[in-house]
């Protein structure tokens, strides 16, 4: 039980999710297809994760985990803008569709609604955090803004799903900052 | 060909409309299931409309010839917010997951995507239009604003599909509205 596996699950979990995050197309995928980019075959995928369901649990509580618990840096705008960059990008439509198809598929299930509802909780406080420590002087409510902030920078992936004016998530959090300085 | 239908194509889309709004659960639908409040056979509504993909989208051109070309009250705040409580309410759970998958299923081919498209510009230039009309200093770019604005409303609908703090979309706006004015 004790002795150490060759690579760890989060360095497997890390590898699966930077190859569904490449992905081009959207639709379903499957273990077979995501286990060469974790240097595993299916059948020790399966033996380390269960199944797909499993697979995916594992890869939100992975997020969560991801998500910090309170700012780090020093400079909280610059945090901020990083953080939302790098959360809140889709390459293309087809990323945008592609991760709102993920999303939807753990709406449907009372666990992954479940732990959704806990990973979108942790943003939002670590984005109120983050604007509280910021000089937003029209921001009575940072908790409330962060989740205005949140659902605007979701709904923006919606739109970048169907190509309507396709904007950068920093451009939302931009006009957000404007309204609150 | 001209002689006149008992019950018309609007009337149908309409009882279909508001029988599938009213679903208690998510999921998928059929037509055997849909037909019956729309007074109608299966039969009858795949000769008139053909497959439920056809059906799918004689529902989105009817969305978006319902939406308003310009505002059409004196007051476009008053207007502006029963659009927003009419068309972004979901009250339950339940029934934001439902409409988020008919949605994504949209997302999907492309032309249901152009379609969705085509619905939320339309919305978007009729929301600018609102917000133009009413007194908002702060607001310096109204077609911008009212990007951001279904942006944040699509996501509080996401926000409400996991039960995380929901609040109704009047909500969305007036904190908007708030740093805008």
């Amino acid at each position: 039980m004790t002795r150490p596996r060759t690579v760890n699950d989060e360095d497997l979990l890390d590898r699966i999710d930077r190859a569904l995050s490449s992905r081009r197309t959207s639709g379903t995928w499957t273990l077979q297809e995501v286990a060469p980019a974790a240097g595993i075959s299916p059948a020790g995928l399966i033996k380390r994760f269960g199944s797909k369901a499993d697979l995916l649990h594992a890869l939100a509580r992975r997020w969560i985990d991801l998500v910090p618990s309170s700012p780090t840096e020093q400079e909280p705008e610059e945090e901020l803008r990083a953080y939302v960059s790098a959360e809140f990008e889709a390459p293309s439509a087809g990323a945008a569709i592609f991760a709102l198809e993920e999303l939807l598929a753990d709406l449907r299930t009372p666990e992954s609604n479940s732990l959704l509802r806990e990973g979108w909780d942790k943003q939002a406080r670590y984005l109120g955090q983050l604007l509280s420590a910021m000089r937003l002087p029209r921001l009575v409510d940072p908790p409330r803004g962060a989740l205005l902030l949140l659902d605007a920078l979701h709904g923006s992936l919606y739109r970048r799903g169907v190509d309507l004016r396709p904007s950068p998530p920093t451009d939302t959090l931009d006009q957000l900052m404007e309204a609150w300085t």
